[in-house]
């Protein structure tokens, strides 16, 4: 996709050299033929140090800019943004990959869908009514049972479970939002990664990246009902209890614990070790490893029970 | 169906005309040709204006009837009510029907199921497993990810985007209950209507109505998970979170913000332009817009941060 | 399978007689021909008792054993439970069971799947894309609307009704794990048995037993993404609104009501005709019928009232 061609999607005018760009990325990771983006200030070291030449931004960021950039001053950055996502956003289906490879020794049956471009390593089942989207990778040994679903360019590892009704790969949630307040749809163009011996209950879902992936780790258990948002990385051997979700690109370390109906804000950061009791609700990082965990606001688990205690004899 | 049918069905004997009825309505909306009910003296003024002509009613309130009215005296109206709904209720699928009508430009997936009666508009996408049932209208552009399920007499309009796993017009959630403590089930012969440019995550369910029709309106956007149960209301550009669950017959003005594990009771009326925090609990209705939410029971966002490090203090 | 073979994959010696094993059940229900195991002392007048022959124990429960009693003395016994319930795991997929039996007047969608071993009474309803699994048995007169899956070898009774996208029968939650923190399967060899006049909603899950039976007792309700974990009980004619959670053995009296975003902790005990307002957390059994709890942590719901207002009132 040539950037002028960006620009006039997006209505603007285009300075600097015309580029071929073959996708987007947020500013810290993009790199050259990537288009990326910036708002505010506090981008301006990152924009001067970015591997990108094509951005998007505003008036007041042009300064800081590296040398030789191409860039489009938009008036509302995230809006031009979420309009241009949808340049690069890959068809739902891709016809254009070869037929689908079948390792040996699998079983698929025949009421699963398989898209073009899809590869299945050897010993897999996938069970009827399951799909499995374009360019998707499965690897060994891997079980699909019924009626799941896997968007195209999602990657399942070795020995997986995923259980009956789970969706991965599903769009992120994320919307650029106009002054009239109708919402412009980020396209989500990324994927979801599902390494090695991970297990995935019934019913669940697992979003997209909107750039780059959705990384389950090596290990990790999931119960029912779980929710994973766009850009969320779970450590190594994570344990999620039922009906938990996790917000936008929050990173868990490995071996966390987090019981059921349980949530996390968007953006954090988890140190690895950490145990959620029941329906705790995280809004803040955590730094330090091996802690324990209740309560919305969340405190320390000793702490919140000592607090229950005091709220009970408000009553007496 | 013949009003004398239903008497005959219920057990009771018809007072009045015989009538020809068309379907079950509420007091407030059912016209001619519509069955409809009442229990309590609050409905008395409801009942000398309805448009109806037929009625199942507790013998205190016959006497408020209009004129000419067709009745029936239940000693347990709800009960009566539930009985009758099962006459009225359409078979789950519709052989009847003519074939699936299918526009121009679509790639709807052999594996995917149209029931007879389905309409689908032009530029339509439906991916392998989805259900698009009997009479089920789907507008141009929509596209339909796998293992969706649409029920019979639904509409989706233009320009969506409905993701994996979910269920859209599965009956709502109601019974009427026996001295024996037996649940009866309310047939839920209503449908679902969701106006254009609305998106619906993955593994959402909302439900159908108990009569007319739950409504998503216009450009509203739902994460995954999200419950809306029957004769909701979603008013035009709202936003849901993911694992948030709606009460029937809550009705929620335009652009409503709603985040993460949030729930609201039935019968609500939520003003415009709200805003509810992580896990607010709404039991009350909202007449005032604009206001920013928070708790269970819920409070003012700055009332409830205020009273948080109120109660964080009984700790010290 | 024979018991020194379980002792070769575990890398034990057998103490005793070899024995032919059937399956593997807890302490307390194990009969003759089932693998057993047991860990600390509080076990051992189980022990002595059981009708088991064999079992998975540590050293110091050896002088509890029946006489007679084969066994493996393991380091760690739950671990090395975990290890043996794959032996005993049947496959997802029974391919020599017979062609499934149909009844009369059923209609089964052409697109939707029966394995083989399943039997279908008279007057079922299978729309298109949902799975029966193998050796599954669906009474009379039930709806099985699309996109459900029902696991192998479990029980719907008659009169039911399951809305698309239910998942009936996955593995339950159930791991050990090892000194290093990774986790290992418990491998869920019972199945879920559902009474009839049950109505389960949208995308629901009710996980499969690890030994023995989830139960869903006649009449009772389900609303949409109800989650019941491995081995539960819901006892006659309960009611659960939706997104409610109950955790593994759990077990609710007949007529519990239990409103929205609720949830049960494990291996509880919840007497009859108890009702819990939305988002009752319970985490300890309830020994007296007919209470109304509200809250986390639970407690009586006039007192709940009274508290949430005396929590008000710190903010004044």
């Amino acid at each position: 996709m040539l950037f002028s061609k960006v620009a006039h999607h997006l209505g603007y005018d285009l300075t600097g050299d015309d580029l071929e760009l073959s996708s987007m990325n947020e500013l810290a990771l993009a790199s050259q033929g990537e288009l990326t983006f910036a708002v505010g200030k506090k981008y301006s070291s990152g924009l001067s140090s970015s591997g990108s030449k094509a951005f998007l931004i505003t008036q007041d960021l042009v300064e800081y800019l590296p040398k030789n950039a191409s860039y489009i001053v938009c008036e509302n950055v995230s809006l031009s943004m979420a309009h241009a996502t949808k340049l690069f956003a890959p068809k739902p289906i891709d016809f254009k990959s070869p037929q689908a490879e079948v390792g040996e020794e699998c079983y698929i049956d025949s009421m699963a869908k398989l898209e073009n471009g899809a590869r299945i390593g050897s010993n897999v089942i996938v069970m009827a009514g399951s799909y499995i989207g374009s360019n998707v990778i499965i690897k060994e040994n891997t079980i699909i049972y019924p009626n799941v679903t896997i968007y195209r360019d999602c990657v399942i590892g070795a020995n997986c479970i995923i259980h009956a009704g789970t969706i991965i790969g599903a769009d992120g949630f994320g919307f650029s939002h106009t002054a009239t307040g109708e919402h412009v749809k980020i396209y989500q163009n990324g994927n979801v990664i599902i390494e090695d011996d991970v297990e995935v209950g019934a019913n669940c879902a697992i979003d997209r990246a909107v750039f780059n992936s959705t990384l389950i780790k090596r290990g990790s258990k999931l119960d029912n009902f779980i929710h994973i948002a766009h850009n969320c990385e779970i450590g190594e051997h994570s344990i999620f209890v039922a009906q938990t979700g996790v917000g936008g690109s929050t990173k868990l370390g490995r071996n966390c614990v987090v019981s059921g109906q349980s949530a996390f804000s968007d953006h954090l950061e988890i140190a690895p070790f950490s145990t959620f009791t029941a329906r705790s609700g995280v809004t803040k990082s955590i730094k330090e490893s091996g802690g324990t965990y209740s309560g919305y606001p969340l405190m320390e688990h000793r702490e919140w029970r000592r607090l229950q205690s005091k709220i009970a004899k408000l009553n007496s």
